[in-house]
Protein backbone atom coordinates (compact mmCIF):
# COMPACT_ATOMS: atom_id res chain seq x y z
CA UNK A 1 0.00 0.00 0.00
CA UNK A 2 1.70 2.85 -1.24
CA UNK A 3 1.56 5.87 1.33
CA UNK A 4 1.26 9.93 0.98
CA UNK A 5 3.90 11.70 3.52
CA UNK A 6 3.03 15.61 4.05
CA UNK A 7 5.44 17.72 5.66
CA UNK A 8 5.50 21.32 7.11
CA UNK A 9 8.12 21.83 8.90
CA UNK A 10 7.44 24.40 12.28
CA UNK A 11 8.25 28.00 11.20
CA UNK A 12 8.95 27.53 8.17
CA UNK A 13 6.42 28.93 4.45
CA UNK A 14 6.74 25.24 3.10
CA UNK A 15 4.03 22.33 2.82
CA UNK A 16 6.02 19.17 1.24
CA UNK A 17 3.80 15.77 0.09
CA UNK A 18 5.22 13.07 -1.38
CA UNK A 19 3.34 9.67 -2.94
CA UNK A 20 4.40 7.18 -4.76
CA UNK A 21 2.33 5.40 -7.31
CA UNK A 22 1.97 2.01 -8.85
CA UNK A 23 2.13 3.20 -12.84
CA UNK A 24 4.64 4.84 -15.18
CA UNK A 25 5.43 9.15 -15.07
CA UNK A 26 3.52 9.08 -18.42
CA UNK A 27 0.11 7.67 -17.24
CA UNK A 28 0.52 9.54 -13.82
CA UNK A 29 0.88 12.58 -15.29
CA UNK A 30 -2.09 11.98 -17.34
CA UNK A 31 -4.17 11.62 -15.11
CA UNK A 32 -3.15 14.10 -13.40
CA UNK A 33 -3.33 16.80 -16.21
CA UNK A 34 -6.43 15.44 -18.31
CA UNK A 35 -9.69 17.43 -17.62
CA UNK A 36 -11.65 14.01 -18.00
CA UNK A 37 -9.22 12.29 -15.60
CA UNK A 38 -9.03 14.80 -12.64
CA UNK A 39 -12.62 15.19 -11.49
CA UNK A 40 -12.63 11.30 -10.92
CA UNK A 41 -9.17 11.97 -8.49
CA UNK A 42 -9.46 15.34 -6.98
CA UNK A 43 -11.03 15.98 -3.83
CA UNK A 44 -11.79 14.13 -0.42
CA UNK A 45 -14.20 11.01 -0.66
CA UNK A 46 -17.68 12.50 -0.72
CA UNK A 47 -16.53 15.64 -3.00
CA UNK A 48 -18.01 16.13 -6.38
CA UNK A 49 -15.49 18.14 -8.37
CA UNK A 50 -16.46 20.20 -11.22
CA UNK A 51 -13.61 22.09 -13.42
CA UNK A 52 -14.87 25.00 -14.49
CA UNK A 53 -10.99 25.37 -16.68
CA UNK A 54 -8.10 23.76 -16.92
CA UNK A 55 -5.96 24.20 -19.34
CA UNK A 56 -2.10 22.68 -18.43
CA UNK A 57 -0.11 25.01 -20.66
CA UNK A 58 2.37 27.55 -19.31
CA UNK A 59 -0.11 30.65 -19.28
CA UNK A 60 -3.06 28.46 -18.82
CA UNK A 61 -5.42 28.74 -16.26
CA UNK A 62 -7.34 26.27 -13.93
CA UNK A 63 -10.22 26.34 -11.77
CA UNK A 64 -12.79 23.76 -9.87
CA UNK A 65 -15.24 23.60 -7.85
CA UNK A 66 -15.71 21.01 -5.09
CA UNK A 67 -18.84 20.15 -3.18
CA UNK A 68 -19.98 18.40 -0.83
CA UNK A 69 -23.21 18.48 1.99
CA UNK A 70 -21.18 21.47 4.06
CA UNK A 71 -21.05 23.72 0.45
CA UNK A 72 -18.56 24.47 -2.07
CA UNK A 73 -14.92 25.80 -2.80
CA UNK A 74 -13.13 27.22 -5.19
CA UNK A 75 -9.87 27.05 -6.22
CA UNK A 76 -7.79 28.49 -8.81
CA UNK A 77 -4.44 28.95 -10.87
CA UNK A 78 -2.39 29.50 -13.22
CA UNK A 79 0.94 27.12 -15.04
CA UNK A 80 4.19 28.85 -15.30
CA UNK A 81 6.13 25.90 -16.36
CA UNK A 82 4.36 22.33 -17.77
CA UNK A 83 7.22 19.25 -19.10
CA UNK A 84 4.77 16.25 -20.31
CA UNK A 85 5.88 13.44 -17.81
CA UNK A 86 8.84 15.51 -15.43
CA UNK A 87 7.52 18.88 -13.74
CA UNK A 88 4.70 21.10 -13.15
CA UNK A 89 4.96 24.64 -11.80
CA UNK A 90 2.08 26.14 -10.70
CA UNK A 91 0.15 29.16 -8.75
CA UNK A 92 -2.73 27.81 -6.08
CA UNK A 93 -5.51 29.98 -4.42
CA UNK A 94 -8.56 29.04 -2.15
CA UNK A 95 -11.00 31.51 -3.25
CA UNK A 96 -12.05 31.61 0.33
CA UNK A 97 -8.61 33.34 1.10
CA UNK A 98 -7.39 35.26 -2.98
CA UNK A 99 -4.90 37.19 -0.61
CA UNK A 100 -2.92 33.45 -0.02
CA UNK A 101 -1.74 32.58 -3.15
CA UNK A 102 1.18 29.54 -3.00
CA UNK A 103 3.30 28.19 -5.62
CA UNK A 104 3.73 24.76 -5.84
CA UNK A 105 6.26 22.74 -7.91
CA UNK A 106 5.51 18.99 -8.98
CA UNK A 107 8.07 16.51 -9.47
CA UNK A 108 7.02 13.45 -11.41
CA UNK A 109 10.06 10.87 -10.36
CA UNK A 110 10.58 7.32 -12.77
CA UNK A 111 11.06 4.89 -10.59
CA UNK A 112 10.84 2.25 -13.27
CA UNK A 113 7.43 1.63 -14.07
CA UNK A 114 6.96 3.23 -11.07
CA UNK A 115 6.35 7.58 -10.03
CA UNK A 116 6.98 9.12 -7.31
CA UNK A 117 5.32 12.75 -6.95
CA UNK A 118 7.31 15.04 -4.81
CA UNK A 119 4.95 18.46 -4.47
CA UNK A 120 6.75 21.14 -2.53
CA UNK A 121 4.25 23.98 -1.89
CA UNK A 122 5.68 27.60 -0.74
CA UNK A 123 3.37 30.58 0.88
CA UNK A 124 3.87 33.93 1.08
CA UNK A 125 4.33 34.02 4.77
CA UNK A 126 4.17 31.08 7.64
CA UNK A 127 0.86 32.17 8.96
CA UNK A 128 -0.26 31.90 5.58
CA UNK A 129 0.99 28.47 5.26
CA UNK A 130 -0.07 27.68 9.01
CA UNK A 131 -3.65 28.51 8.01
CA UNK A 132 -3.91 26.63 4.92
CA UNK A 133 -2.48 23.39 7.17
CA UNK A 134 -5.36 24.59 10.23
CA UNK A 135 -7.82 24.54 7.09
CA UNK A 136 -7.98 20.79 7.35
CA UNK A 137 -5.77 20.36 3.64
CA UNK A 138 -4.29 17.06 4.69
CA UNK A 139 -7.35 15.05 4.89
CA UNK A 140 -8.54 16.18 0.97
CA UNK A 141 -5.15 15.24 0.03
CA UNK A 142 -5.23 11.68 1.54
CA UNK A 143 -8.18 11.18 -0.09
CA UNK A 144 -6.99 12.42 -3.49
CA UNK A 145 -3.53 10.59 -3.65
CA UNK A 146 -5.80 7.23 -2.36
CA UNK A 147 -8.59 7.88 -4.95
CA UNK A 148 -5.95 8.54 -7.81
CA UNK A 149 -4.20 5.37 -7.05
CA UNK A 150 -6.58 3.26 -7.51
CA UNK A 151 -8.06 4.93 -10.60
CA UNK A 152 -4.34 4.27 -12.23
CA UNK A 153 -4.69 0.50 -11.05
CA UNK A 154 -7.80 -0.11 -12.21
CA UNK B 1 14.17 61.76 -3.00
CA UNK B 2 13.03 58.32 -2.45
CA UNK B 3 14.63 55.19 -1.50
CA UNK B 4 14.29 51.45 -1.97
CA UNK B 5 14.14 49.33 0.59
CA UNK B 6 15.57 45.91 -0.13
CA UNK B 7 14.66 43.40 2.95
CA UNK B 8 15.75 40.03 2.83
CA UNK B 9 16.13 38.13 6.25
CA UNK B 10 18.67 35.92 6.70
CA UNK B 11 17.18 32.22 6.92
CA UNK B 12 14.08 32.68 5.15
CA UNK B 13 13.23 32.84 1.94
CA UNK B 14 11.52 36.18 0.80
CA UNK B 15 12.91 39.14 -0.30
CA UNK B 16 10.73 42.50 0.85
CA UNK B 17 11.03 45.73 -1.53
CA UNK B 18 9.33 48.52 -0.97
CA UNK B 19 9.28 52.24 -2.85
CA UNK B 20 7.35 55.03 -3.03
CA UNK B 21 6.92 57.20 -6.09
CA UNK B 22 5.48 60.70 -6.54
CA UNK B 23 2.36 60.32 -8.87
CA UNK B 24 -1.08 58.12 -7.94
CA UNK B 25 -1.40 54.50 -7.93
CA UNK B 26 -3.33 54.71 -11.65
CA UNK B 27 -0.03 56.12 -13.16
CA UNK B 28 2.29 54.12 -11.14
CA UNK B 29 0.47 50.67 -12.13
CA UNK B 30 0.34 51.74 -16.03
CA UNK B 31 3.90 52.56 -16.12
CA UNK B 32 4.68 48.85 -14.65
CA UNK B 33 1.73 47.46 -16.97
CA UNK B 34 2.20 48.99 -20.26
CA UNK B 35 4.48 47.44 -22.43
CA UNK B 36 5.41 50.74 -24.36
CA UNK B 37 6.00 51.97 -21.22
CA UNK B 38 7.95 49.00 -19.45
CA UNK B 39 11.33 48.58 -21.71
CA UNK B 40 11.30 52.20 -20.21
CA UNK B 41 12.41 52.08 -16.71
CA UNK B 42 13.14 48.35 -16.20
CA UNK B 43 16.49 47.07 -15.74
CA UNK B 44 19.84 48.09 -14.86
CA UNK B 45 21.16 51.69 -16.11
CA UNK B 46 23.21 50.63 -19.32
CA UNK B 47 20.91 47.28 -20.08
CA UNK B 48 18.56 47.45 -23.07
CA UNK B 49 14.89 45.79 -22.35
CA UNK B 50 13.07 44.01 -24.93
CA UNK B 51 9.28 42.49 -24.24
CA UNK B 52 8.41 39.46 -26.01
CA UNK B 53 5.57 39.07 -24.25
CA UNK B 54 3.63 41.34 -21.66
CA UNK B 55 0.03 40.69 -21.24
CA UNK B 56 -0.93 41.95 -17.76
CA UNK B 57 -4.24 40.05 -17.00
CA UNK B 58 -4.59 36.71 -15.12
CA UNK B 59 -3.27 34.18 -17.12
CA UNK B 60 -1.33 36.58 -19.53
CA UNK B 61 2.27 35.58 -19.76
CA UNK B 62 5.31 37.94 -19.51
CA UNK B 63 8.88 37.77 -21.38
CA UNK B 64 12.05 39.86 -21.63
CA UNK B 65 15.19 40.59 -22.47
CA UNK B 66 17.98 42.23 -21.32
CA UNK B 67 21.07 43.54 -23.09
CA UNK B 68 24.54 45.12 -22.22
CA UNK B 69 27.61 44.66 -23.31
CA UNK B 70 28.18 41.97 -21.11
CA UNK B 71 25.37 39.46 -23.29
CA UNK B 72 21.67 39.23 -22.76
CA UNK B 73 19.68 37.62 -20.06
CA UNK B 74 15.93 36.77 -20.16
CA UNK B 75 13.89 36.85 -17.51
CA UNK B 76 9.73 35.15 -18.11
CA UNK B 77 6.90 34.67 -15.96
CA UNK B 78 2.69 34.11 -15.70
CA UNK B 79 0.24 36.48 -14.13
CA UNK B 80 -2.03 35.07 -11.29
CA UNK B 81 -3.74 38.14 -10.10
CA UNK B 82 -4.45 41.80 -11.72
CA UNK B 83 -6.38 44.32 -10.45
CA UNK B 84 -5.89 47.26 -12.11
CA UNK B 85 -4.12 50.34 -9.82
CA UNK B 86 -3.91 47.99 -6.76
CA UNK B 87 -2.29 44.56 -6.96
CA UNK B 88 -0.69 41.87 -8.99
CA UNK B 89 0.21 38.38 -8.31
CA UNK B 90 3.21 37.18 -10.92
CA UNK B 91 5.48 34.32 -10.90
CA UNK B 92 9.19 34.92 -11.56
CA UNK B 93 11.77 33.01 -13.70
CA UNK B 94 15.45 33.94 -14.88
CA UNK B 95 15.57 31.76 -17.49
CA UNK B 96 19.80 30.87 -16.39
CA UNK B 97 18.00 29.42 -13.11
CA UNK B 98 14.80 27.48 -14.54
CA UNK B 99 14.02 25.33 -11.54
CA UNK B 100 14.35 28.33 -9.07
CA UNK B 101 10.82 30.27 -9.33
CA UNK B 102 9.28 32.54 -7.08
CA UNK B 103 6.12 33.85 -6.44
CA UNK B 104 5.78 37.93 -6.58
CA UNK B 105 3.18 39.82 -5.14
CA UNK B 106 2.90 43.37 -5.51
CA UNK B 107 0.68 45.94 -3.87
CA UNK B 108 -0.01 49.51 -4.89
CA UNK B 109 -0.49 52.19 -1.47
CA UNK B 110 -2.67 54.85 -2.30
CA UNK B 111 -0.73 57.74 0.23
CA UNK B 112 -3.06 59.99 -1.21
CA UNK B 113 -1.86 61.51 -4.89
CA UNK B 114 1.39 59.46 -4.07
CA UNK B 115 2.05 55.40 -4.22
CA UNK B 116 3.72 53.47 -1.91
CA UNK B 117 4.46 49.88 -3.62
CA UNK B 118 5.39 46.53 -1.72
CA UNK B 119 6.53 43.96 -3.94
CA UNK B 120 7.18 40.76 -1.31
CA UNK B 121 8.61 37.43 -3.40
CA UNK B 122 8.81 34.57 -2.13
CA UNK B 123 11.34 31.24 -3.33
CA UNK B 124 10.98 27.72 -3.30
CA UNK B 125 13.91 27.57 -0.77
CA UNK B 126 16.40 29.50 1.00
CA UNK B 127 18.93 28.52 -0.71
CA UNK B 128 17.24 29.26 -4.02
CA UNK B 129 16.49 33.02 -2.39
CA UNK B 130 20.10 33.58 -1.63
CA UNK B 131 21.44 32.78 -5.03
CA UNK B 132 18.87 35.60 -6.03
CA UNK B 133 20.70 37.81 -3.86
CA UNK B 134 24.18 36.96 -5.13
CA UNK B 135 23.24 37.52 -8.43
CA UNK B 136 22.90 40.99 -8.01
CA UNK B 137 19.75 41.86 -8.05
CA UNK B 138 19.73 44.76 -6.01
CA UNK B 139 21.96 46.82 -8.15
CA UNK B 140 19.35 46.31 -11.12
CA UNK B 141 16.05 46.28 -8.54
CA UNK B 142 17.62 50.16 -7.52
CA UNK B 143 18.65 51.20 -10.93
CA UNK B 144 14.85 50.73 -12.37
CA UNK B 145 12.96 51.97 -9.18
CA UNK B 146 15.01 55.11 -9.96
CA UNK B 147 14.50 55.20 -13.71
CA UNK B 148 10.67 54.21 -13.30
CA UNK B 149 10.91 57.54 -10.64
CA UNK B 150 12.15 59.98 -13.53
CA UNK B 151 9.66 58.63 -16.15
CA UNK B 152 6.75 59.35 -13.33
CA UNK B 153 7.99 62.70 -13.14
CA UNK B 154 9.08 63.86 -16.04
Amino acid sequence: MNETTITAQPGTPFIDIVREFDAPPALVFRAWTDPELVPQWLGASGTTTTLIEYEVVPGGRYSYVHRDRAGEHGFRGVFHTVVAGERIVQTFQYDGRPHDVSLETLIFEDLGGRTRVRTHAVFGSVDSRDAMIESGMEHGVRDSMARLDRLLTR
